[in-house]
């Protein structure tokens, strides 16, 4: 039993800071289209009556617009932040204010704080769990198997924490149902690609004073988060090199015209690195060795392990603070590598960081929100492992955003759809 | 039994024909660094000794450089066209001249002729089937299910077949197994992104002699066609809107800065129509009438029936050809509407068609090689239906190219691909 | 005589500030290798030795770096802001610290303090003067004439200051030679293209947490900051209109691939609308009544005239802040139209605004040092007027920054320069 | 006297040719509104009768419909070609057949037929001359001076046609007044950027079947027709580098993310290479004796000197015509360099050219039309020397362009106006 307390309890000024975070959250909500309209449906149909939803995500305004529609929806819920760096204590304190809520998220905790946090979330007995990173799914199987039962189902938003979880199924350690928001057509597009890739890049710009037109930026790894990153460098008149280590992902990069090169080659060209693989050691003591001074370190992937900063400290003969956000190591030779935010996400995580823009969340958490009512309506029909969220869900949130935004599209005739199924029609 | 002669015997001069076949696949072999690497290992292994390749596909200099490799590796080819405009004879005469391969495709021929072609390839009884659209299987299986028994696997390149084949699969009608070559990474995004986008905008700029700067260009279907189209077009400085019946590919296009709108709309605003969506009767009489005077229209899907000639013919007062691969159409009122290629898809029909880019062909036709090189050796393995193409073979092709052009690339360590596949680590 | 205090004078913790500001000036000199090489001469040749300078510019690091290099090249500075609330304070401080420096910029002044801050730097009797807008300029022709016969020469740096200087100097009423800083190739492309595109985009985007992706953004004017504008928003997935009062303006964007039409047609469409043209009156009554609900309006023009704010506030029902540098005018239909920074210039003026990037005001004061050293070491040869800046300024700075860069390029053989100077070659 | 024919006389099938040219120029107008709308203005008002143009010019299609558009407008027109291998022989027969038309273009003429063809031009007397080039021009000054004197003024089209003119009256020596039409806004930024830059690349591809995806291009200068290559190809996923010998051209290109590297670099990394520099031994024998196997040479310069082809003759073992338009110079270590067009300009030159697009001429043209208007009008109040085209003529063809293409733009407010003229205006 944890006695970690919400966040209520834990600020000197609530009154300020619920102020704060629900002007914050009104921000939101007048650019979150998708939510308005899921809400109107949740508050009417209250499918999520009776649940216990245990979330730990980034608690910022946009997230707090979906613990709120879950709320809305029926559902009692209970969260804390996913990372110590990027939780608004103001919009923690604002959610926490709500009947059916319960905050414990709190900006800049210890690792014990974090966990105790969790598992104070846990406490709550959840029936669904919504996770970004899998560290929700993962501390109840190792710690507390014996809630597994009780659980419905969950949801998965980030690339890293389904692919922690499909290990964990490979390995038959997944207990109950996950869905892979992250995976969806939706969310993988308009999230990986354009939330991180403009959202990384204003807050590199912000935070440095630096400009992208005619810099050479390194993006390693070209999934859906690099090639994000590197298109939409390319339209800030950046001259983008990519690093990969899947062929057809190398190969892909080549032909939208990117230079591909090895890490080692790279590092000698780049004035600003950004990661994005979700995988360890990227950037490391042999490629600070060769770069050039002034250069900027920046990591957009979920976890800080992408740019090796052991090995960066062992390299400097200082370190110390250059701008808010920006640490600066210099080496015995006089070059200055400037890491920002930490290493961290750096969107999420820099001190002027807002996260993911609005509208893009907006479309992520209305899947989230599609995938939450589904468990609740219908999770026993789904065995334990990783899921893709039904395409009739998907396809909702599409519908209902394109509606929002005013966008007309054709349909299939009758005809049309017949020719589309039938194969019996020649050249 | 088909009485119809290879193109040797129907060309008064063969010879000629024959040189400047040769010419045209010096050419392209320069440019197929793929094929090139995939030759020297199929002269030495012979992976096909034995098997009787039948194929209707595009006979160009391309194609021509893959039926030259199957052969090389020691099958015996027989070849038609799969679009009756889209054949080279010189091409043709210069592969019939191979002692390995027959050649059947001809330039120009009507619908009996067609499918006399198609016959007097399956009269060689074939063991591997390639097509580029699935007339050949779909003939197999109408007129000769007789012959299914003795056949091992097939190849299909383009999305309409692969359409076609999945819905036979799903009516149980498919007999053998397909591999779905054009749903390779490799393939989809090569072939249909760069290669259909590329090549059908220089074929109506060359055809058309008109600009893209300024010009308002509608785009059928957001598939990766569409999307190719859309993308390079945009890179010419068209002004691109985007149709499309599927929420989802309608609201990335609309995410991607396209203009959404549907075609009742669209065929207000367009200079240029090209069609991409594989279905039937995307642009129509009602279309027809709200055109602007001098309009363009051109069609990218694998048949002629995305835009309604039929319904166009009645609505016009005069028809003419305005120029080579242009026939105008008058209508009442004065406007004329301008179609390209009758058509038939603009980047092979068209009059100075060159087909895609060769070295898109090098990719895709690489994976065709290895393809059918799979079926050879482990045909027996797969059961009736469409198959992907194995992922290790994709993954080779991407290698091969990418050491062609010189592009090097990193590969994980040890502690990556196991940080990859743990799901134990935390924050 | 200005009884207008210094800086030092006015703040509570000077000492504070100063390291502050130091701390910022650091950064910026870690990346404005042209001020850093033009330093290295200046302080070597004392270029500036004897002259007092007066100027009114954004004080902040980067101005900061070249009101340093100015006083290290010899002369004595005097310097004020030039818009009330784009001032540093701590860069202010740090910078009065400076033996051969005052400054009396101070952030978030009132007219009557901002124009007594100008008269105490004219106070100073400057023999050369600098000027973002011309206030300065304007005011001592308008207040102090009997001055003028002691000024060498002046450098302005925007568009609108150049176009009011060209104004006086076509009404007879500008008494020395000003260079137009503004109207260099260098500083023109640079500046505003990628300077003034950049940093709005980044600014709206961090000020809002909103996402270009999907978003109709209407620019207004389509000069070079408004170019700039529209292709970087184009390259962030923005769907691009532009309005123009210029036919062959509004003929290059429409080639360009824009949309272009009337404002009170772009009205109804934009999302986000961006003011560019530095006139006034570009958004009115007529515009705010037919907008969306939630749409965003800035301005990056030099003036906040652009988006009429007075008729917004008339027709408001309530106004409130948003967010930090937002506010919100909620009309009596319940639509809420959002402001950002005041409709003052959104990349200076917004609350988290650090102006144009460092490496592009390293280019644009590069311009600015070596115009101030040709007026100390030429300036009587130019009549009273506004003259272009020396081509060979202009070039020699360009050089400066291609090899700070690392970038190499091509010189002309003796045969090349001679074929480009003959006529006398034919076909 | 030249003793120089008609085509009309030098022709087999004189009315098979018309026929051909007449529908050629039938597509030209349906895709011309610029010269469309001046035509009826011309009909009307005569504004050229009495005057005798002189051309030369490429003759194809939409020159034609400027041909026409004089004589319509009441001149009488003499033309040849400005090159040998840019004519349709057809189109110079459909407009030899006008009353008060005579053309003496033919394709494929030698060097003495070239001239002698120019001199047939001359012999009619002009009293206004129409460039592409400058060699008219330059003949008439060099072999027949006593015409001079009864020759109103001329205008000249392109970059280097007004570079040799500049040239001509820098020495005193150019004794007629000339508009510098290429360097208007209309014709600079339309024909140069989007004519040149769309037409070379789609003639390349189209020539040679390849595709830009991934490829390394290189652009030598960066003038607008570079830009406009660069660009365009980036838009078509090439990978651009540049080269040039001006400093701040070689930071623009670097500042829009492009590599800019010296050409002895730079040849070893292409493959693709386009030079755009007017001047000559762009690429050299050193730069051959670097090059990939299998790359491409193409020229967009006005001549064909860019690439040294005397020098790459020397260095090859063996040279064939490895497709139409396409040499290829075999070097002794195996290495193939395809020459494409024989180095002369490849938009109009190659087997396939039509040259730039038709919209692009129609503004280009719609410029001549106005210039030779004023030099009919006003021509005597112009000094001998090259002339800016008079901004509001350059304004009117803008204002038709638009019009025609249904493009709104708005208009200043008088008190916009007076804003935009004044300069008391404070902060």
């Amino acid at each position: 039993m944890s006695d970690y307390q919400p966040i209520s309890e834990q600020l000197d000024d609530v009154e300020g800071a619920r102020e704060d975070g629900h002007r914050k959250m009104d921000w939101a909500r007048q650019h979150m289209p998708i939510l308005n309209a899921l809400r109107d449906d949740f508050v009417a149909d209250q499918p999520l009556a009776g649940e216990r939803v245990g979330m730990a995500m980034h608690v910022e305004a946009k997230t707090a617009c979906l613990v709120e529609l879950l709320a809305e929806g029926g559902a009692d819920v209970a969260i804390t932040g996913c990372n110590p760096l990027s939780t608004h204590d103001d919009v923690s304190a604002a959610l926490d204010e709500h009947d059916r809520i319960t905050s414990y998220a709190k900006r800049g905790v210890d690792d014990e704080e974090y966990y105790a946090a969790i598992d104070a979330v846990i406490d709550h007995d959840p029936t669904i769990t919504v996770d970004d990173g899998a560290d929700l799914i993962f501390r109840i199987h190792q710690e507390y198997p014996e809630l597994i039962d009780s659980i419905v189902g969950g949801c998965e938003e980030t690339t890293t924490g389904v692919h922690r979880l499909r290990a964990m199924a490979e390995d038959g350690e997944l207990d109950y149902p996950v869905f892979a928001v992250n995976d969806t057509p939706m969310k993988r597009l308009f999230d990986n690609v354009h939330g991180t890739g403009e959202s990384s890049l204003a807050n590199i710009a912000m935070t440095t004073n630096l400009s992208w037109a005619g810099k050479t930026l390194v993006v390693a790894g070209y999934g859906d988060c690099g090639r994000g990153v590197a298109k939409k460098a390319e339209g800030q008149n950046a001259d983008v090199i990519v690093t990969e280590v899947e062929p057809r992902r190398a190969l892909e990069a080549h032909m939208e015209g990117y230079e591909v090169m090895p890490m080692a080659e790279a590092a000698k060209e780049g004035d600003v690195f950004i990661t994005t693989t979700g995988n360890r050691d990227v950037i490391t003591e042999e490629h600070f060795e060769v770069m050039r001074d002034g250069v900027l370190l920046a990591n957009a992937g979920h976890f800080d392990v992408e740019v090796n900063l052991d090995q960066l400290s062992d390299l400097a003969v200082d370190t110390y603070e250059a701008r808010d956000g920006v640490q600066t190591y210099e080496l015995d030779d006089g070059r200055r590598l400037n890491v920002l935010a930490e290493g961290r996400l750096v969107n999420l995580a820099s001190p002027i960081a807002l996260g993911h823009p609005v509208e893009v969340m907006d479309q992520s958490f209305g899947i989230q929100a599609v995938a939450a009512r589904e468990i609740a309506q219908n999770g026993s029909e789904y065995d334990a492992g990783v899921h893709d969220v039904p395409d009739e869900l998907d396809r909702e949130v599409a519908e209902i955003k394109l509606d929002a935004d005013g966008v007309e599209f054709d349909s299939l005739s009758a005809e049309q759809s017949e020719y589309m199924n039938s194969w019996d029609h020649g050249t």
